[in-house]
């Protein structure tokens, strides 16, 4: 079965044009078939301060009211996805940007206001993996600005983390898949104070291992519980790492059973 | 030859969420392969404003410095162009938003800077018509936002009419091409005053016989000089119309030589 990357980088790194151009240069060197996620929360609470638009954060997620999708609209489907197309174009990279409206491609649920009301926020209910194998068939790399609709002509705003997780399982039917979380280390650190202590390959066995004598612990853990989350989905193997470090990190992957 | 319908409706259309619905039911009922391009205008001066950012505009045509190419990358690219693709799938029509830079589709120079300095202004080089074709043969329904890129990683902003001439201008290899383009009135009008005075069919004959009895004047003859351009470039028909009667208006053809 043919390897596809769906690569998720957060918006520090592709909202600064020089951490851009590094990132894409290490984007372009991953082999074969590839889908970029980014986000871009920082440029959209510049943009809406410009606007006089307050940000509202509640857990790390982002308030979304009718001022505010217009803002994340504008910032995450235009400026800072159109930014990324041109920079891919320049470099020989085939790219086009998608929204979830963009062919149908993420359809999802607007959020239940009880019991805290996140406002224009989209749970995924479906990914069109059809759509998107036509475009990565046809040579193209998609990419994905964190924006779904619900189907009846809303666009609502959805964490790129989860945009990510969503396609690579939408793409499992046709792909053997990795997914690749960028973050800010190099990967699962063994010793928090040792920036090259990544730990190469963890599975199951192994991460009850590392939580069990205190190695992993904090913000670690959700991170590869969605890791298993995705494996489970039938994804092949989660890679996390940082945007410098595209071709190494930790690889999350499920043993044969 | 297959036939494709590019069809160029302005910002006042697709701004107001009335007229837009208005005008895409019209635009679903439109037969067979088509490719959407909107304007944005009022929408970018009216973000420009809250921005802070004065709009400045030359024979029509719009100054774009360095804040103001910010402003149309989020307006015409997010804001604008993901609301009628939102829409669209919203009514079955499989809608998937461009820039010049997605899939390269418009690649154009950067005006010189003498004797007017428009800024960020492109001038269309080549239409990817290969690319829209890989899209229209697929089912999808290509929404343009009117920017294009360089090729070096620059967004240019690119005047709507001229997006649309130059794709249907690029379709030719592969279609039987259709270009229309919505203005406020129903078509080329016999009498200014009378709504309804439309001229259904003008070639170059009857062109020259309008324009010696003084019938047709002013604005319009610029009009129809670039619908003939269209024509010579090998487009098979060009209707001038409103958007509100996308199945009427007035065509203008060459005749078989």
């Amino acid at each position: 079965m043919e390897k596809v990357n769906v690569i998720k980088v957060g918006g520090a790194v592709v909202e600064d044009a020089s951490s851009l151009q590094t990132f894409l240069t290490q984007f372009a060197s991953v082999e074969g078939l590839k889908v970029l996620v980014h986000g871009g929360g920082r440029s959209a609470t510049a943009m809406a301060a410009r606007l006089g638009i307050e940000t509202k954060m509640l857990d790390g997620r982002r308030i979304t009211d009718a001022p505010m999708l217009e803002v994340v609209t504008m910032v995450y489907g235009g400026l800072v996805n159109k930014n990324i197309v041109a920079r891919m174009q320049a470099i020989g990279l085939d790219a086009i940007g998608l929204t979830g409206a963009d062919l149908d491609s993420i359809r999802s649920d607007k959020r239940p206001s009880v019991p805290i009301d996140y406002g224009f926020a989209g749970d995924v209910r479906t990914v069109n993996g059809h759509a998107l194998h036509t475009l990565l068939a046809a040579g193209f790399v998609p990419v994905m600005a964190p924006l779904t609709h619900d189907g009846q002509g809303q666009l609502l705003n959805t964490n790129a983390d989860t945009i990510a997780a969503e396609v690579a399982k939408g793409l499992v039917p046709y792909y053997d898949v990795t997914l690749t979380f960028c973050f800010e280390k190099k990967g699962v650190l063994a010793n928090p104070q040792d920036e090259n202590s990544v730990i190469p390959r963890i599975d199951r066995a192994s991460y009850d291992a590392l939580v069990a004598d205190g190695t992993l612990t904090g913000g670690m853990l959700p991170k590869i519980h969605n890791a298993f989350a995705a494996l489970d989905a039938g994804v092949t193997r989660v890679v996390i790492t940082s945007a410098a470090n595209l071709n190494g990190g930790s690889e999350i992957f499920k043993n044969e059973e």
